[in-house]
């Protein structure tokens, strides 16, 4: 079963990063060890570096392209209205998290052991993906359909709203996602209304 | 300067539980040592001991008071109409939490270690935090103030919202807390309105 490295490397990588991702969420970056990253994905722990220099980049890898997913999964339709471009924004943020709750566990947990680089580099992707929201809000309240004193406070404010889903939902609940998503969508809606 | 153990333990008490806080929320509860804390304290690792049996009670400590001093602190106001009693509770909501953003970060982050027993009796305190708000909102839907569909969702919804404020707010900004509560107030108020 002798692989060139290339064909190896091919293979194994997107099973470290689910391992890595998995144990991390699990354990905590800082209790797990590249040895045991190796052991779960069932290699020498000296092959890992084939795949990756160090955890510090494994882990900035990881929370890079979960951001760089949202980024590009975002929906970005400026010819619609904003209330319904808003609409899109919260079913899309809802559903993205809800079906990778490891990853985004891991993207606000381990912010903290980023290096100061990597961490401005998750930022500003982060602040990129709010600004496609405050957007939203910006044109809405440009077009007079909604009433919000300041952008950025509600961009923070709906979307922490919309991310704690995360902490309490779980499939086969008293809930559909379909459903909490019309919840959230009521409360979002009316947050942003214009006061009577 | 000896000291009989009881009066060494009433002083270095609420140091060593100081100390322990801002490590585990500098470094995270897996990466800080007894050995740690005490060094930083300013004691021997074997006078820690005096004080807590092992890290797991020192950081269960730390979860339990803070939880302990929210409820305590929490305005229960029965007699007042719905909308006040909300109003009232997004204000100490906010207030508490960026008071304390090191017990709040620890809190949320350190949950996954804690031992399965002392996470349900967590869980038991931030289930009657929420209760309270629940309580608020049930009231005012009973009342005809509020038009909230499920009241449960209602409560995780806003307190996300609320507790997001400790992720960006820094004293000092663009904004005084205060003007920040009152635009969060003003989401909140109209999020649990009744539609037109």
């Amino acid at each position: 079963m002798a692989r060139t490295q290339g064909s190896h490397s091919g293979i194994t990588g997107p099973r470290v990063r689910a391992v890595a991702l998995r144990l991390f969420a699990k354990g905590g970056y800082a209790a797990v060890s590249m040895r045991a990253i190796a052991a779960e994905v069932g290699v020498q722990a000296g092959a890992l570096y084939n795949y990756t220099p160090d955890k510090q980049s494994l882990l900035f890898d990881l929370m890079q392209s979960h951001m760089a997913d949202l980024l590009a999964e975002a929906p970005l339709d400026a010819g619609a209205a904003p209330p319904e471009q808003l609409r899109q924004f919260v079913e899309f943020h809802i559903r993205f998290h809800a079906d990778r709750p490891d990853a985004v566990f891991i993207a606000y947990m381990e912010l903290r052991n980023l290096t100061r680089e990597n961490f401005a580099r998750i930022e500003e992707l982060r602040r990129a993906y709010e600004d496609r929201l405050e957007a939203i809000l910006r044109a809405g309240v440009a077009s007079g359909d909604f009433g919000v004193a300041d952008t950025r406070i509600a961009t923070f404010a709906i979307i922490a709203m919309l991310t704690g889903v995360n902490t309490w939902f779980r499939a086969g609940g008293r809930l559909s996602l379909k459903e909490v998503t019309a919840q959230y969508w009521d409360m979002v809606q009316k947050a942003v209304a214009k006061a009577d």
